[in-house]
């Protein structure tokens, strides 16, 4: 259905997604391909105003299911406005984070389990990604990078939830293992910026917006 | 698994709802009985910053989905945080639209279909209505009964739209015949509020909260 190309980033916080995101755009603008890169939750008015009260720290009484809702209207919104209309007209759209991210953390982290993908199929209607680069990086490892110090009970809980939407993110790779391209993040940034360049050349060229 | 008694009210704007409601509130209090009266959208703080976004007339490029989910976020939050403790400490519970709003206006009127549904039974799990009051009006004369000045973004559609909400309505009510009581609303509101009266005594009657 879509002319241009769809392509999601996923993985844990710190798994440098934002750094292989800055180095996909300078390749695009290198050899001048029009994309669009944009975020979840968020990327439009609406999604930003609901992002907002997502992540407003006095919300703290939110259920799960509610935030599971307002994450998929976002990105029923998202898709609508933003991702649908930039490949209809033939667009690169990079998203970081996507359906994905949902099912990973509120299906297996917060365990509301298959609601949510069911959910998010309705949000996302027919508009999945073409790639979904899962930049694979243990929950403990990437902790361990950023703090060397005992951790508290609230911080293993953290964890505990962490290593539970990590074994979710694998789970969703196994299942949709037709767009899902793993990434080993534990290596050096330019040995991944290679392996994500590859791998969106050989789409581009496979969809004729890059000519071999 | 409801303790208290869970009523809801439903049908057309224009259809005497805020009446009858406030006829159940005098009511409850001549009789002493405990009573949350609420509504929706809203009904809670994090609902209450959902229905500003829902019914802002500067959000009209919101995609029917995004409406629908957002809805049944604002309801999952209204059910876990406010209806289902007022229940459970044996409470009864008046909530001016519920589930059956979405379907019949999200379901219905924007022909999201059957998706309404089951995103709305992730939303409100077990917690359903024990009793839903159908006021049954013909939208065009609800339509007439309105102020068109004070008419916020959803009073704004167009008739057709709410003659599909209406025949969603009576289907609904057609399928879940055990707790739905269709009203007569185009009699006068004291006729109306004696069919409500009874009905409402006869259910605290059957769980005790009313002896004979």
């Amino acid at each position: 259905m879509n002319t241009g190309l769809f392509i999601t980033l996923e993985g844990p916080d710190g798994s440098g997604k934002s750094t292989q995101i800055s180095y996909l755009r300078e390749y695009f603008e290198e050899k001048g391909i029009d994309c669009v890169f944009t975020r979840e939750p968020g990327g439009t008015h609406i999604g930003e105003e609901l992002r907002r009260i997502i992540l407003d720290k006095d919300n703290r009484e939110m259920c799960d299911m509610a935030e599971a809702l307002l994450y998929a209207a976002s990105r029923a919104q998202h898709v609508e406005e933003l991702i649908k209309p930039a490949l209809k007209s033939g667009k690169v759209v990079v998203c970081d984070r996507f359906i994905d991210s949902s099912i990973a953390y509120q299906g297996y982290g917060r365990q509301l389990g298959d609601s949510v993908r069911v959910i998010n199929e309705y949000a996302v209607g027919e508009c999945m990604p073409d790639i979904t680069f899962l930049m694979k990086l243990p929950p403990a490892v990437g902790k361990s990078r950023i703090n060397t110090e005992e951790q508290d009970r609230l911080e293993q809980e953290k964890l505990d939830f962490h290593n539970k939407v990590y074994g979710g993110y694998l789970e969703i790779a196994k299942h949709y293992s037709e767009r899902f391209i793993c990434v080993d993040a534990s290596r050096d940034k330019e040995a991944i910026r290679m392996d994500l360049i590859e791998a969106v050349e050989k789409a581009l060229q496979d969809r004729g917006i890059l000519c071999l």
